[in-house]
């Protein structure tokens, strides 16, 4: 337990200022940390061959639980969700989502974790960079499409990293591989998922491999290399721990591999993210004798790279470029796109309060459908502790 | 930030007894409050052509987070509703209800207030008015009908209140117009209102304009008028921020006007409430060639008169009279209504912790169907901090 | 209001280690607790005639609010909880269930408790024990069969219980008769309930009775022996306060009797529930003049025993035999249970810190069907404050 009584858990790293809101209780016999952080924003749409909109609406809304019970080896994080683009729609035979983390962690010493419950899995790194500290207003479209999502099960880790020379962590998981309070069906088949991060030139400040911007301003150049791999077998959605239940069960396998620099302000994302099946990815409705009731796995691979500098004042200037690439299998579906992204993000206390805007252009190129190009225009504000 | 730790915020009034119970972090670089009130209710009913029912539930179950990031002009309010009849009952494609209030406020001194968020909007005295501060166990009918209700947006007050002399206040908000939670449809239209407030004979005591009831037994009298105006821009439900999904979006316009006085344990408080379309109110399903699919916007207009007296062992008598009027058009489906309610309320720690009991009857006149007449008794307690 | 802030309330007991995490108003004008408490569990299925399978889950989350206004007299409790098992899958016209228990209560001495509101009403002993205070990872058969569950209403307890002799409890609620945050439907029957609870030899030390296993190691044999009846008139599901909504109305009768034994590490815990209607069982659709829709109240008796002993390092083996039999008419749809559990929990701060194992084979005997033979095994972490 460190003295700022933040619970720093490789698993689910968490931005935030100061010491934090740490209630101990009059025996010490547990800890218990609330948190909360809210991001608002507004957005104006232009998307060709539709009417232009403006969507305006509380994006994330998160309260966060954690601390230790008896002594600081046995700790618990808890987060919730309130948010109606988090929980998504309703529709009958759901669960409500209101859980996005769960999860016991027994922390024997500094290098292992042992965790069991809900949390994130080691995927590809801006997933599992806490969305209160990106520095664009949301992911890259290939996160959305590619990327591995929370999931309940066992998760180890085994942390090397050190301060000023070559270190590493080993990160691993074997969950259910069906994703967030997922209830509705069982089966056998798992999701294992590995991951390595090597530090080359040492340990990022403050943990700044899993926040965005060089806010610490390195000294010296901080470098973090990872490489992860997901088996999910028999998945039941069509993106593995999320999307919409699957007419046939898919073995889907995945590759990330990320790399991260930051030097005196600089900061370079880069990232790869692939997903595919083992055979075809549609999946057809068995009881359609026809074979035109069909759904399919989202498959394919992308690419991000993410430059910011950041001035002596807080404020930050971002670009970013996004291709993602469906299978053709597909690509009548889900057009092949490219995203460029420029933002500007004020530090106000950090990554906890922030004001954000940014502008995206995106060109979706499909087979057989004609071409579109979109662009959107965002305000937001974070604010949290 | 006064010493009491509350946030005063014009958008959105809260009635607490004492100091509340605000944690600060160590490093003072935050601070958070934590609320919650309860209502739990029982009511029998005799209802005109049907069968005697009593229902009884937790009408209210809110929490509430507040305070400041940084430094107290950077504030937040959060509240989250948990009860049945809050969040409605389920439907395939809704959103779930949980966030009443998410917004972010800028408070560079004590004249401005700029906010960006989810929040009430500045429509009718009683509807800014907590319910946990109403000296009835709820709002009025035409409050129900025809008020404006939360919503996304940017909200901007200029306070101008003066202790014992003509005070005035501003306040505006643009808004999406399509209320709490709403993620299902966007569009251009957006919601514009204002609202001004004048005090011809100074502020009331604690804020009082926004409680019912004089509990602060005003030595001299006190007065407040406010008049309002919304124009909701192609609304797309039957009660702009409210209902169901009009088959055609409407212009919505509101006019709302409120007067409380109080003096010495009396308080009388009265409100006009008006909507309208421009045209006629009724949606067809364009689908249905017929012409026999439709609905229409709830419009029409009502007043009410609201006069209690509190004894000095905070014992309180409470008479209403609402008279709701419907247009003309709509008036088949929804009845012209009178009602009368009597009430008494207990206070045991101010609105905070009070016994409430009524008794209402209500006429319902309806054009080409057989008039009604009900009534129902009812019971609430309600606690909170 | 014991100095270990706890609100000890006989209506809902609650097992908490050390003295807790209570804030008190800095002008000493309330108490607010926090809690919460978390199940993770993985299990292993083995069904007859069903592929084998694994479920992964956060089974229950619960966060816990209780305290007191004004003075320690006016206590409230407000649970919430956030689990998809503890919600149900959604379905239209449903409501959302987070509420567990939101009840105001008066407590003039420390003999009466008089409530208002929705929380656990006197049923069977294993019920209204915390399922953070079992011994094994769930209740038995027969409760989820046979119980009775939590309701909104009056709740009035009378306790007489005496450290080192005879003592007594008597406990009564009357309620809606239909369950957590029911709001779909109201009619004039209500459920009627009292239980009367004899403590021959004293009370068991730290509340003992409500809560499993012999954790206290009792010095001397202490034994609860209880009995309890509820009418539900009306009811509109059929299990009473849970389960699908009924074609008709029907009248449920219970009976409950239950018995608690502790000394030096053995625990005995046995029960018999009952659930019977007014005639048949089965209630049809008026609308289907075929007679063939139709569904039934789950009517039947059960009966469960129960062993454990604590070893000197606190991990503890439980036994439990549980026979359930529902009535003839519906043994073609419900089957006649044998199960026989066997278990092991590792206590590591007593009930809130715990881990837990169990396998299970249950023998399934159908009346016109094939009977089947079902196992599964299970681990599970509970953690909490």
């Amino acid at each position: 337990q460190s003295d700022n009584n933040d619970v720093k858990l490789a698993a689910l790293p968490y931005y935030n200022f100061g010491k934090g809101l740490g209630l101990t209780s009059p025996d010490s016999l547990f800890q218990f940390n609330i948190r909360f952080r809210m991001q608002n924003r507004a957005t104006f749409y232009s998307k060709e061959g539709q009417d232009d909109y403006i969507n305006a609406q509380i994006r994330r809304l998160r309260l966060r639980f954690d601390g230790f019970v008896g002594d600081p080896r046995f700790l618990y994080v808890i987060q919730l969700s309130f948010s109606p683009q988090d929980h998504g729609v309703i529709e009958d035979g759901d669960n409500i989502n209101i859980i996005r983390d769960a999860v016991f962690f027994y922390r024997p010493n500094a290098r292992w974790n042992i965790g069991f419950g809900q949390t994130k899995i080691p995927g590809n790194r801006q997933r599992i960079n806490s969305s209160g500290a990106l520095q664009l207003t949301d992911r890259s479209i290939n996160n959305s499409r590619f990327n591995v999502d929370r999931d309940f099960g066992f998760h180890i880790y085994y942390l090397h990293e050190k301060l000023e020379s070559f270190g590493y962590n080993i990160k691993s998981s074997i969950t259910t591989g069906e994703g967030r309070n997922f209830n509705s069906q069982d089966d056998m088949g798992l999701a294992y998922t590995a991951k390595a991060e090597i530090f080359p030139l040492g340990s990022f400040t403050r943990n700044g491999a899993y926040f965005e911007g060089d806010l610490m301003r390195e000294q010296t150049p901080k470098v973090m290399l990872s490489a992860a791999y997901q088996f999910n077998n028999s998945a039941l959605q069509t993106q593995g721990q999320r999307g919409d239940a699957l007419y046939e069960q898919k073995n889907l396998h995945y590759v990330f591999l990320d790399g991260v620099v930051k030097y005196k302000g600089w900061a370079l994302q880069t990232a790869f993210m692939q997903r595919r099946t083992e055979g075809s990815s549609f999946a057809f409705d068995q009881l359609d004798t026809t074979g035109s009731t069909f759904n399919y796995a989202l498959t394919g691979r992308g690419y991000d790279g993410q430059l910011s500098y950041i001035f002596k004042n807080d404020l930050e200037l971002i670009g970013r470029y996004s291709y993602s690439r469906p299978t053709n299998e597909i690509r009548a579906f889900v057009g092949e796109a490219k995203q460029y992204t420029f933002g500007v993000s004020k530090y106000l206390k950090e990554h906890s309060f922030k004001l954000q805007a940014e502008i995206t252009t995106e060109m979706l190129d499909f087979i057989g459908r004609v071409d579109r190009q979109n662009w959107y225009g965002r305000i937001q504000v974070e604010i949290g502790i």
